[in-house]
């Protein structure tokens, strides 16, 4: 059987049909940075709903590339969402993602409170100044600990990724978080997950990339 | 807000969601074990439409399980799910998680033939006889590769998860697929990618810890 064997097309073929498929009325909703993303979610989860769960708050593509561009830790919930972002960009941003669900301190933490790792974890990253961004791509705990801490005034993200997965307050967390007023990507309702998350990073390296 | 604060009742929660909410009669088409990988790949991506696109062919799960309860080396195309799958569980059965693409001599090799870095590392998985099984969770171009492999009688897996995801190449990839004679789990379509893979695994890890 013949197919597409060089990276470039089947990227470039893949956009095309995506395009194609997509929801008309809803694409045209977002701005040509927005719909980057949206393409990029899409090609990531062969899902076409994403396209009609994606909010983009506050400016987060222009508030991310200008973070990024200066060189600042991310924090990630996963260590999946670490795998998966690109390297190369990460190194010559001088950018690093960072999580801490597996430090020994916070796995006696979380077990002695009895609550997530992830949610120990996260307020690890809150005492890190570095830490300008939070991709959250599967637990509601570190989301609702997230929000929690901004409404404190604890933190003050530039950006924000948004996309726990899941049926047990994965949904509750995105709506409370999202009346936030911090830059933010959000899938709203029970989706998402680590290659959502690393998609939407991925997209706004890609823009970062167009503009040297 | 109040919210599920212990990891483990969130998990027995969202599979009884998950149980109450899936279409009855595609749920019952499944063993019990096959129910325990489709509510784990619903709970990674909450899209019960992975219920109708999940096939389970010459019986994956036993042959999975007997496979790694030898400790093998299971070859996975993306560093993401080398990372998703649970290290403790591999390291008490002896198994390795292997992935060639990041290696010297695949991107060389790869760059000169023009084709994609996971093919050539694909080619290098099958010279090495440790490596009984698969997990193809992004590109199509591995799981061709593969199924040509088996035609030539060059690979004999123990277990195939073929889940790759997109719009070149995948659904076609994974059809051409099916018809080998192999242990395999399958997502038909164009659906599937590194979390679902890693939740198929993960799935077969709970079932042989139950056994214990």
């Amino acid at each position: 059987m013949e197919f597409i064997k060089k990276p470039m097309d089947i990227e470039e073929e893949s956009f095309r049909i995506i395009e194609s498929e997509v929801d008309p009325g809803v694409y045209a909703s977002f701005s040509d940075e927005e719909r980057m993303v949206v393409k990029r979610v899409i090609h990531t989860t062969a899902d076409f709903e994403y396209a009609s769960l994606l909010r983009f708050r506050h400016g987060p593509i222009a508030s991310a590339k200008k973070a990024l561009g200066k060189g600042v830790k991310i924090y990630a919930d996963t260590n999946m969402i670490k795998s998966g972002v690109n390297p190369r960009t990460l190194k010559r941003l001088g950018c690093e993602i960072v999580n801490f669900v597996a430090d020994e301190d916070v796995i006696r933490e979380a077990k002695a409170r009895g609550i997530t790792r992830s949610m120990v974890s996260m307020e690890k990253a809150f005492d890190d100044p570095e830490v300008k961004g939070y991709l959250i791509g599967n637990a509601p705990t570190a989301l609702f600990t997230l929000t929690k801490a901004i409404e404190e005034g604890r933190v003050r993200p530039d950006f924000v990724v948004a996309v726990p997965v899941g049926f047990v307050g994965a949904a509750e967390s995105k709506e409370d978080f999202s009346r936030m007023d911090v830059p933010s990507i959000i899938v709203q309702g029970r989706k998402g997950g680590s290659t959502v998350a690393v998609a939407c990073l991925n997209a706004i390296f890609y823009l970062m990339d167009d503009e040297r």
